[in-house]
């Protein structure tokens, strides 16, 4: 589905354009520092199989922007590029994947959105509103999606953060075991998709910034470079957390087992004190005709003392060494 | 065994050839712009040497192709190149491990198939279909047989996930313990297998594009790319199904321990409510001759309802607890 | 905010400067040898805005120094460097964690400090101490500077492993196991906040010496050197803290079990042994008739005589295995 | 101790030497094609002097060589090589480790073995029967050499592969997991001494095909690389190993807690169970004067029944709860 | 503090020298293939200003020697170097750690011992036996320093290595484990001291051989290379006692959960025999009127028979479980 289709000449918007008019792009196409940027959403093979012959699209490209499922990425085909990456997105309670893919040439840009509801009207407005920076052409406009596609990823990361924030408030906390792993795994997951988000697409900037870099982007290397490094934040957040992750959830096992020996401590000073009074009360329960003691008016009393003094006196001795 | 054998001449067959008439296939080896395509099946050392004598295949590779159990990997003699790639597949619930070998040169391919019963004529027909692209020569069948043996890894990897999406359902399930360690272990088996199929051969396919290249696929580079891409996702999948799966054994364990310490706590609670019961049962039982309550008629049910009233406080403050 | 601003030639400090009147820097900046250095503190994008303009300051290097939360690095803007460092500080019995970013040009040095209580004053004195150094201009106070901040990373590198130290003196003590893991994983994620100000930081000192260096840096690349090598000696000691921290927290793991496996044999044994003397008891308070040693006068004392031999024995025996 | 000693030109022997006669080693040495390959065993500093000096040994590799104990390695001296590996075998039910050095020059070839009863005639007899392999000289005869240590790693590691099997068999079987642990123990020290042999010599290979080689190896390169290639593949099956066994180590320890926690269960069922019934026959054993039931004729066969009744129905709740 | 000081000529020594008349020295340093070896003890940055001046050491040189704690490493200042080491040494029955700084020029070595009882007049005594090695100049006496101190890691790795084979001798051994884990986690401490001295000296040997080395170097390469191996030897030992030293911990806390499910069965088992025998007798110490069997004579050794009878049942059957 087409979503919006411009043509811009010197960092500035010509004229919006309908592609039902390729005529019209083809003569646009061949205007000096002039480039047109369309944008379309869930677009299949069909849709995209006149600006394959427009733009003179790699069917390898192609076919890999109209089936999705693409692991970031970015590919010179001749001296064009082809750039794929993921949208991650909160959905209901839980992150959804979506897909971006963009060709660029020396005077176009497609971009292919897929799966996802995050759109790029901003990053369209301003790139207008600076012309003197889209006059670097369409890696100035490769860029700006690019920064906003990672610009998306800082508050996913914000979040899981806060997530682990709020476990760790009740990583010491009694009864809250069971809990707090079903959460650490969840949060686990969840960073196992982010961290297949971002990894590839760190690797895929190295290619755009520094050492050799395709011609295409000469002039936007620093704008590359900044995106990278944002990224790298990114990742370097996403390292730590799964570190202190990986921290927690052996801290909740600690926990659970200190919490299991107390229990077992406290059952077996209870069945300690319960097992004293019990046998005494046993004892005192035979059936022998010679129990002297049985006879006294004062042995009852005293016995229900001597039991209590035992069972206080263990009870004492448990608590001091913090058994109870 | 044969499978077929056939000559291709500027990306069309020419003819199916009979490995019995070697000198015909000779007179198509000097032709320009033509290869020959070989696919062999279980072939040993014997059945390989005529093809070794017609293509001048090294050795060493033709010992590695007639041996089997060989490691994914490419080689270079030469200007002619090897490659060996394992068939990963699903027989009777579980997988198994077939390899295929490729011999490329300028002028044949030779594939042998080993101990699988994934085929290949799928791919030969596409190519065959496709001339503008089979025109490319012997590297674009090996590019062709290789995206067919990545493509039969992907539905291997989905169902590994949906394994352990359905092994998460029941991670925190009581009870599923046992069950679940099983099937992560298994799993954990099949990824290790897939693992040492995939990772050698995306190491071997970083030597067919970009950097220096066999001249023979000079002109495939882009392919190779974009089989080295898919393999990348797939690497990437068994990495991230490695990393939860390593989560999902911790959180496994913590689930024995946390249902272990459950239990702990009810058997501490219950040997508590009962030893209360039969301590007191325990003291009226006693015999001694001056216990003054013995004689009261309402004494029994009075003992009745304290000793229940003592099980039922105690029972109400493990309830509260949360040990019962 | 200014804290200060100041111009130097040949090393030595000509003159304060008041940034309100920019003609007299402007001229400045045109004399040979000569550097303006300006530090700020927690400056906004306005206030950045005419340094900006007067340095010629790249807009995203601007945006990042303004915006804070960047993660150590260092980029080439042309022919002009911008740092960013974080700045880690121990505020009330916590880490916490501030910034200074830092443009450096041929003729001028700009630092801007945030979220930290953490001052460079003593660096610019030091720096005026030495004019043979300052002589190298605006690269050597960029190293001042670096140096300052590594330097203020060694006391908390010393304070992180005097508290694994402690927490080692307790991690073999009964009962301590609770508090060590929670000391345990604060530790951790100290260590981890340490080591994403560390690890990128490393990383941008490597672009600084050795190999291809920015040319502002031709004459300082040994300074740089040394940063990175006490850099790197901080990053050592943070992985083996790490691993160590690891190990510890599997010993305390293991010393949980333990102590819970000391006090189930403790249970098993008392259990045992009062389960004898009341079996023993209920057997004699059986109601038969015909139960001859009930009538023997001796038989009480020799009951209880047994009784309390039998209990002796398993006690003594229990002692023994080591489980008492 | 010498084993051989010989002389070949053009790949084929010329006559079996005896190193006493020092000056008829020295007139082959200095014939066109022709190379001495002399055998040794456990030879020390001492028995190595006069080649030292006929071959022009350096210092270094003659002390390595003579100590024993060293790392898999390949060293240049000058235009010669060094090399040394690890030899593995089964001795009396465990892995013994011994050694070989490998001096290599242009006219010599001189092995020394140390501590193994693994010997390399075969490996001799193998390189006589083809000249035509031989002729490339003494990198080949090292070649040779180090594919045999290397076809001897492949039934070390299928042992290791087969002993796991073995454990995985009994994984989860109740009761094995003492022995379990313990085998998998011993399989790890047995795989990690694989493992100091293999990696080393992996990294060593490296230096002898591809890249720059030493002159000596011009013409055998792919031959390392096939060397290579077969390590390449243990190597990669002991890292599976390590990873599996990593995964069963934790897959007992899951099963002891599984295991402790079904007996938990079961030692809480019984004695719930056990407590009720003395529960009420505490109860009845009271000494109340005015306990109605105890006169009534039907009540002990009634008690008895309730007993029996409520301890049937515990029974059966646990049994429907999985804990019997 | 001054250990000795002496100038070399052509590899024998000319004089010892007193550092009090640098005048001398000064004349010495002029002469052709002459080099003066001064060896300090605990020097501080007073002691070292008269080499400072002689040699023109580099400051910041100087600052690192006079303050140490230094991370093994080498720098090039000019056509200088700047070596140091760890000294890892058994003192009172654990490590100590002391460095050794070395300043190499053309005419002259420095070194500065700290912190160590360990010296190297073994070094300068072998040195001056080997004229014909020593005639290689200062970096020669470089290498020689460096192999001491490697050599001097071998007896610690040996004893570490034999540490962990006593604890594995216990590793499985009942009620070892606390002790077990104390031992193994004194042994990681250990093992990361040594770690930490090995490491990074490993990485300054790669820039004293192969590649791009220092010219001072050029003629000793081959020597620091066997370093090297010494140091990769001393490496893979410490990484494989540290993978080692994870399974033994991992198999300790399996051993411990094992002894702890053990003693909960036995308790278990105990339990329920006591329980059933207590059962038993509490039925018939009930006080019900009717009990038909109470009458009856033989029913006392009949009761205590069918007691025995079922306590022995149970016995036999929870040990033919292994349960006992």
């Amino acid at each position: 589905m087409l979503i919006n289709c411009a043509v811009y000449q010197d960092g500035t918007k010509l004229a919006d354009l309908s592609p039902d008019r390729p005529e019209e792009l083809q003569g646009y196409l061949q205007q000096p520092n002039t480039f047109v940027w369309v944008a379309l959403r869930d677009a299949d093979a069909a849709e995209l199989e006149p600006y394959r012959r427009l733009f003179h699209l790699h069917e390898l490209a192609v076919e890999d922007a109209s089936r999705g499922q693409q692991r970031p990425k970015v590919e010179e085909y001749g001296s064009d590029l082809f750039a794929s990456m993921h949208l991650v997105d909160w959905v209901g309670g839980d992150l959804s994947l979506g897909e971006v893919a963009v060709f660029v040439g020396a005077n176009y840009v497609l971009s292919v959105r897929r799966g996802s509801k995050l759109h790029f009207l901003g990053v369209r407005e301003r790139c207008e509103r600076e012309p003197e920076l889209l006059v670097h052409g369409p890696s100035f406009v490769l860029y700006a999606l690019m920064d906003a596609v990672v610009d998306r990823y800082f508050p996913i990361v914000d979040r899981l953060e806060l997530e682990l924030d709020e476990i760790e408030q009740s990583i010491f906390v009694r009864g809250a075991q069971l809990d707090n792993i079903k959460r650490l795994y969840e949060l686990k997951r969840r960073l196992m998709l982010l961290h297949r988000a971002v990894a590839p697409m760190l690797e895929m900037l190295s290619k755009l910034h520094g050492g050799r870099i395709p011609p295409i982007c000469a002039r936007t290397g620093d704008y590359f470079r900044d995106v990278a490094d944002h990224l790298a934040r990114i990742e370097g957040a996403i390292d730590s957390l799964r570190d202190t992750l990986g921290t927690a959830i052996q801290a909740n096992l600690s926990m659970v087992a200190i919490e299991d020996s107390n229990v077992t401590k406290r059952l077996a000073a209870w069945a300690g004190i319960f097992a004293a009074a019990t046998a005494f009360a046993g004892i005192w329960g035979m059936n022998f005709e010679h129990m002297p003691e049985l006879k006294l008016s004062w042995a009852y009393p005293a016995a229900l003392g001597l039991i209590v003094s035992v069972c206080g006196f263990l009870w004492w001795r448990f608590r001091r060494a913090g058994w109870l």
